[in-house]
Formats: structure tokens, C-alpha cells, sequence
């Protein structure tokens, strides 16, 4: 038997419920088989002051929607912490640059999150064009001759896509149009023309994809370059009747504007993210034939959850087994991170 | 100039308002260039005696929805006819045997509708796994926590779709499909296993299909073999939980069956075809929430109608240049086609 000391200790400072929602008993199994595991045991989220106590004699810690920001005082008492993996995407505000100090190293899943969100936002893009929601409504509350007196739509094949962002999310969505046989172009200051071209894509500044593109998709980060990005100034490049999707986040445009684009009725639009969430009762957005909203599902997926778990544990062995992460974060890709 | 005789004559048998709907000013130019037009003028369909009455000293007839049956009479008059360029999809109810004797030649514009079949195929697919058109009524019925309490969704990739034939409309479908990285079964019995791994998907025979996978779609054609091939006994090898699509035909479905299996509760659904059309107004199929129905416009886009246009013409000028068409039926494929 090995002395206890050998086994690295890993902390899940998740809430059990949380805990059991992305890890499936194979998964909890393995990590067991991989170190010495202390859990959260309280139901509610921990306390800053709490996760300070827990993380000390840690070398890996596990982390996810709820767990604490890794304030100096954490940082301070996490003396042996070398691993944080992360079983969630956005990791900006939880763990600051102080985080990267001390050798330690940070992962995440948002690619596991990329592929829901893909297949999400190519949905509500067929949706828009083709309004198959409509139609079954108006069947269904005014039968056939209602239905039939809906207007034909579009189709997405020999269409051109403008895709704001080519993280994990949206080089996910740009496959997807691309095997469906749309034109896609790509707005993101980060990729090259040879990158481009290796995608599939026609790059393009954000000006002339919003006035040649018909149907736009928001793939981008939220960070201080992002923040509105998306006006009154740029909605109004958009063509008549052009489709807008966000399944990205909020803070990337300026809602007050897209709701008075939306008032007019010269574009249609799908929306899973709002400013503030839950959405207000009395939110204008309730009231909009031409916006088909989604309450921050576009991620949600029985799959999406376990795959979380599953790759989470991936990277914690293969953290362990000579340190090669499959999804690391470092410190100088924060800048262009959520 | 040339003399009016050696121009072939081309009769287009169509109401003018869906000639006008089928075919750009691009393509009735282009269709003037190749030979000397007539056209029906009347608003209504020709009668069989009408068609019979404009049809001989043609050589190439356009035909469509509503165009008469080519009957014996009809075929009697077509002293010089050599080719039926049909701009729509099904042939065989119009098109019979005889209308290939005498070295007649039949083409069709059947690719043209896959396109916009597949996406419809793949947006029910997307929407009965997700339930977006749930989520959006019960947010703005309901409001955010309304919307949230839905259950949430599964994932197309990595999920096992059944395709129930592999035509036109069948292969665009599975193509999207393995794009999205679902693993593609397919039942055609006249797909043989070489075809099959060529295509990316695994042969099955029905019963093991409807078995195994939990999303099932309709692509086969309407013929005498695939008359009600799903019914009480085929719905009962069905998963709980599995979803099933039609944007084919009714005639492949026992109505009746599906009905009470949806009834149940155990499985859902997404129609685009019925035995009746229009759906009498009274069907219980207007009364399900584990269903979506759209009015049969699976095929419905502005660019497929154009689209039909421009094929026909492409292969009026293929057969005028040399003869090589690119969508020709022949009569031995009559048994396997609608």
C-alpha cells in the first residue's frame, strides 16, 4: 500500500448536486483512482472564506459555475496548488492573472460546450429562415389554410453566414455551414488570411460582413474589445430583412438598440442571452413576432453536462501522467478569453 | 435568318403563374434561345384533351405540377416529341411506361428539392431533440422560469440517426448529417454495402434500425413496395424517447398507427405530408404537444422554385447540344422511383 502522501490531493469545490450533474459514476470513479479527493459537502455554494480553508495541502483543484473567485486570500493559502481544471467555459472572472503565478496551470471544457452551442445556433439560423415554428403554430391553432398562408422561406445552402468569432464555438458553428453548403465569412482580429483560408472562409471586417451577410451569428468572447460591440450604428449595416442570432453573450451588444431594430420589423433575429438574466417579466423582447428567444439553453444538453465531467478528468490525468493538457489556458490568452 | 422550321419546338405545359413562379427572366430568355416557344395561356391546368390538342409537331414539352397525365391519346398526338423536361420532382403518376417508347426521353428536377428537404429534415430533427419552438412559446407565455423548467435537450452529434432510403433527398440528408457527427444507419434495398461505406453510413435492415436508433427519418420514394412500410408492428420497434420524421411521403406511414403511438406519449414526431391535404381541420394530429406539423412545404423555398427552372432549362440545352442529360429517368428506374 502506498503512504498516503504519494497520492496527489484533489479538492471539488463544486456543490454536490453540481457534482452530480456532470460527473457520471465512471468518471467520479476514475478520479478517485487518481488522487486523494476531499469534496465540498455543503449543499450551497462555498464562501471565499470557505474555499480559503479547504485549499490548502491541495495540488489540483476542480472548479465550476458557483465556485468562489480566486481572490489573493485563496491564492494565498493554496501552497501545493499546481492544477485548477475547470468543468465550465468562461473562466475570466474566477481566476485572475494571479492564478497563472507560482507555476500553477488552468484548464477548461469550453470545447465540450462548442458543440451544443453549434448545433444550437444553426437550429434557430434554419429557424429564422424558415420559420418551421410558425408554421406548426399557426397549423396547429388556425389549421392548413393558415399554415399554407405563411410565407416561403430560404435555404441556408449557397447562402452567405457572417460568423463574428472563431473560438472553440465558432469554428464549431463554421463547420456546420460549411458542410451544409453556405458561404461563411469570419470577422475575428486574431485569425490570419492563411488561417482563413485553411477554415474554409472569406475574412472580412466587421463593416462589410454586416452589410453583405444576411444572416449574422455572435460567436465572440466577452471581453473589454467585445463589450457592445454590436450598436445602433453597426445593426443599421444590416440588410433588410437579415438574421441575427446570439447564442454567445450579452454583453456583446447593446440591447436597447437591437430591440428598436427589432420594433421596426426590418430584421428577424434569435436571442438565448440577455443583460439581465432571469429576463424581466415586463421585457419588451416577450412581445416579438420576429425573435425567437431561448432562456441560456443553447449549451444545456444531457450530453453537454457528463461531457463536461468526462473531460475534466481527462485533463486531470493527463495533468498527472507528464503534464501535456489537451485544453490549457495560459496567461497570455486570457486578453482574448471570457 | 433561319428558317422557322429548324428550330426545335418547345411547348411549356404549365399555367402561366407557376411559369412565372419556376422560372426567372434569366431563364425564359436563355429557354427562347433554344428553340420556339409555345405556351399554355389559359390560367387553369390544360385539360388531357387541350394538352392533346397543343402537343404534336412539339419536340421538347415542359411539364409540372398540374400538367395532365401523358395518356394514351396524349401520346398518340406527340408525333415528334423526344423530350419531357419535368419541372417537379415526382414523375411516375404523370410519366407512365408508354411515355418512354418511341426514343421519348424524361429528365426531372428531384436534386433540386432535396436541398431544401435536407434542411428542413435536419431543422425538425434539431427541434424535436431541443425543443426550441417549446422554449420560445413557454418564455413568452410564461416567462423565463416557465421556459426554464423544460427539460433539457440531446445532442445530434454522437447520436444514431436511421435513414429510411437513400434518393436524391436521402443522400442530402445523411451528407448533413455525418457532417454534424452523427453516426448514419441506413435502410435502402437498393443500396448495396459498398455504396453504403463509400457514403459514410452503416446497412441495416428496417427492424434493426427502428431498433437501434433513436432518431428515425422518412426519405423513401412513393412507390407500390414502400406502401404503409411503417406501421403498428415497425412504430412498436421504436425506443421510448425516439424521434421520427416524415418530409417524404404520407403513403409510407399507417396513419392511424403513428397516431396512437403518439397518443401513448412514447415517442415523438415531426410532420410534413398527410393522407389528406389539406389536414381536415378536426385531425387529433392538430392536438399534440409531443408533435410538430408544417403544411407539406418541406420543399418550399424561393430558391427551389428558381432553382427547378434553371435545371430544366440546363437540360433542354444539354439535350439540344448533344444529348447527355444530367437528371434523366429512364423506364427501369420507374419500379424504385415516384
Amino acid at each position: 500500500m502506498q503512504p498516503k502522501s504519494d497520492k496527489p490531493k484533489i479538492l471539488i469545490a463544486l456543490r454536490p448536486a453540481l457534482y452530480d450533474l456532470l460527473f457520471a459514476d465512471e468518471q467520479k470513479e476514475r478520479l478517485a483512482s487518481l488522487g486523494e479527493l476531499s469534496r465540498q459537502t455543503q449543499a450551497g455554494n462555498l464562501t471565499e472564506a470557505q474555499l480559503t480553508a479547504l485549499i490548502g495541502g491541495q495540488d489540483i483543484v476542480i472548479t465550476s459555475w458557483g465556485t468562489p473567485n480566486f481572490s489573493p486570500a485563496v491564492l494565498a493559502a493554496a501552497d501545493r496548488l499546481k492544477l485548477i481544471a475547470h468543468s465550465a467555459g468562461s473562466i475570466k472572472r474566477m481566476l485572475p492573472p494571479p492564478v497563472f503565478n507560482a507555476g500553477r496551470r488552468v484548464t477548461h471544457v469550453a470545447y465540450s460546450m462548442s458543440i451544443p452551442v453549434a448545433e444550437t445556433t444553426l437550429a434557430l439560423i434554419l429557424l429564422c429562415l424558415r420559420n418551421y415554428h410558425k408554421f406548426d403554430r399557426a397549423f396547429k391553432d388556425g389549421g392548413w389554410a393558415a399554415a399554407r398562408a405563411l410565407p416561403a422561406g430560404g435555404e441556408l445552402a449557397g447562402n452567405r453566414v457572417g460568423v463574428i468569432g472563431a473560438g472553440y464555438t465558432g469554428r464549431a458553428v463554421i463547420k456546420r455551414l460549411l458542410a451544409l453548403d453556405a458561404e461563411v465569412w469570419l470577422c475575428d482580429p486574431y485569425v490570419d488570411e492563411e488561417s482563413a483560408k485553411t477554415m474554409g472562409v472569406h475574412l472580412a471586417a466587421l463593416e462589410p460582413l454586416m452589410r453583405e451577410c444576411p444572416i449574422i451569428t455572435l460567436q465572440a468572447p466577452a471581453t473589454a474589445e467585445t463589450y457592445r460591440m454590436i450598436g445602433r450604428e453597426q445593426l443599421s449595416w444590416l440588410r433588410d430583412g437579415a438574421i441575427f442570432i446570439n447564442t454567445a453573450r450579452a454583453h456583446l451588444i447593446d440591447e436597447a438598440a437591437l430591440l428598436a431594430e427589432l420594433q421596426t420589423g426590418r430584421i428577424s433575429a434569435a436571442l438565448d442571452v440577455f443583460d439581465q438574466e432571469p429576463l424581466p417579466d415586463d421585457s419588451p423582447f416577450r412581445g416579438l413576432d420576429n425573435l425567437i428567444i431561448t432562456p441560456h439553453i443553447a449549451a444545456v444538453t444531457h450530453q453537454a453536462y457528463k461531457r463536461q465531467g468526462e473531460i475534466t478528468v481527462d485533463e486531470v490525468a493527463r495533468y498527472l501522467s507528464g503534464g501535456k493538457l489537451r485544453y490549457e489556458v495560459t496567461r497570455d490568452m486570457l486578453d482574448t478569453m471570457a
